[in-house]
């Protein structure tokens, strides 16, 4: 059973529970509800789960946390929402050292704090492994508010930034740690770039930037018609994005972040691959109205210093082709085998 | 370090993160913020796991979904507000049963339909053991929101029922199997009544009822000075219902189950140990003001059915003692060592 047929079935047992209290249920980045007339709150929870999600050896608890966070906070952005405050359960081994839960928190109070988010509550238990399940609880103005369904044949469809740089970052951190922080004095110029670019693959991979600015200023547009984060790679998302919205796609260009493609060069890997299934970007997907994209994606330059780039075209009919027709694989993420 | 003291330092961390947003923060059964002028949302998240809090020898799925979001929703009622929906993280093995998922699910299901709360969505991944993480968001009006903090010297202190069954159920589970599902055909009047015991006893530790309907409806009055439910015992829920309010307690008559007591005659076990230490009993803990306790009580008998039952007092100075000067000991569970 795939991911995707459990929460098929799941989401069958879940209707008439109380589902018309809700704005928008399960199947979006994040659910949302209406706490008043004008205003949406927006919640979406997300585990991490050491052994699956990271190690303790190639991650450090600060950025266990770090990342924990990010990606739920990612998930408000794809709403077009900034966050309120967030929840933490965290389930840790007998006799893990404090110092380590410590750490993870403090990881957790830095985006915390970068990104105006308070730290509500949580529960503290034992656990075969440490866990850590983070809430959070977001708001957004009605009209803002952003869904996964509202593509239309014609769209641009566009991520907030190039890919793969976070897949790079892993492939350091498990497999080629030597990279790490080698000492770049006295090596050339093209050296330090190398050196430069493992440090932005690493950063990718353990302190990624959840897209909250994004989000809110493209949840602003009325031509932005659909939005969700990049979680599980453009190939596996873009699909569910087409699927909620009952559209096709085609891609046309992948921005392949310059880090990936300098770390892909030095392992003998496939940086476009990377960058269509790597997953944990924590870019943003959008999907624009055709006539709008050129003056929006100047006023985004103008407003952020980086690119809104186009990645392909929202079709008629189902599935996620590239110009040539051939089907893009999902090779995205997926921990429920 | 024991639980309070890693949760006092974790709080220290998270101190300036956004707090200003924060209504009620960390240390209440459920924090609290302010979506609009009068109302308030609480937000609370419990997980559950395996091999921790329940095993799946000893409790079914459905009973580890039901008693999962059962514990939040005790929280939320002990704010006084009412759900209005949650979320469900679950992490599983590798190779388990999606019938054992999905029957976690019904669980979850019963118990939210019978609540009125949504299932809003979630997260699903791989894990070491079966980790349940659930939180809930609800909603109060204002003016009912109930805190921790607010009793004084000479209050009543009161549960909405007798305590220990919980316990009782958890025993019989564990050690006593052969108790559970007797056929009481032909057995004596005094067997019969046994049998219904053992059943109650079980019910309450598998599925038990958050006192939803009694956490707003004392949330309602002026006279409930401070409440919050029973998880962990009462003698450990009451030091920290008094440490918050920086008050004491006298424990003068804890109500110990019918079923408990039962139970307890032919394990050899001490009932009144149960109530007062075994915890996951989910009734509600209220402080009430001393003049107008007697009143409540009689309404609140008349409304649900059942007694509100004086405890004790709180008085002057810290610690929890009974009416002979003997300190209660905190005999509570604590997942954290």
């Amino acid at each position: 059973m795939t991911e995707d047929e459990l929460i098929a079935r799941i989401r069958e047992r879940l209707r008439d529970v109380g589902e018309e209290r809700l704005y928008l249920g399960i199947g979006d980045d994040a659910a949302a509800w209406q706490p008043s007339r004008n205003n949406r709150s927006v919640i979406t929870t997300d585990a991490l789960v050491e052994g699956v999600h990271f190690t303790r050896g190639a991650m450090s608890a600060h950025d266990a946390g770090w990342r924990a966070l990010a990606s739920n906070l990612s998930d408000v952005a794809a709403m077009g929402a900034r966050p309120v405050l967030a929840t933490v359960a965290l389930g840790f081994p007998q006799g893990t050292d404090p110092e380590w839960l410590l750490g993870c928190y403090d990881g957790i109070a830095a985006l915390a704090k970068q990104a105006r988010c308070a730290i509500a509550g949580g529960d503290l238990t034992r656990a075969p492994a440490v866990v850590l399940a983070i809430t959070v609880v977001g708001e957004v103005r009605a009209s803002n508010l952003k869904r996964r369904d509202g593509a239309r044949a014609g769209d641009v469809v566009a991520v907030t930034g190039p890919l793969g740089a976070s897949r790079a970052g892993l492939r350091i951190a498990l497999d080629r740690p030597d990279l790490a922080g080698q000492d770049d004095a006295g090596s050339s110029v093209t050296e330090r770039g190398f050196g430069q670019a493992v440090a932005d693959a690493l950063a990718a991979f353990r302190t990624p930037q959840p897209r909250l600015r994004e989000g809110r200023w493209l949840g602003a547009s009325r031509h932005v018609r659909a939005m969700m984060d990049v979680s599980d790679g453009l190939s596996t998302d873009l699909a569910r994005l087409c699927a909620a919205s009952r559209v096709g796609a085609t891609v046309e260009s992948v921005p392949v972040h310059e880090a990936a493609r300098a770390v892909a060069e030095h392992t003998g890997d496939d940086p476009h691959a990377w960058a269509l299934g790597g997953g944990e970007d924590f870019e943003l997907l959008a999907s624009i109205e055709k006539r709008a994209f050129g003056h929006l994606a100047g006023r985004f330059r103008a407003h952020f210093g980086r690119e809104l780039r186009a990645v392909g075209r929202i079709t008629d009919g189902a599935g996620v082709r590239f110009a040539d027709g051939t089907v893009v694989a999902q090779s995205g993420w997926d921990h429920v085998g």
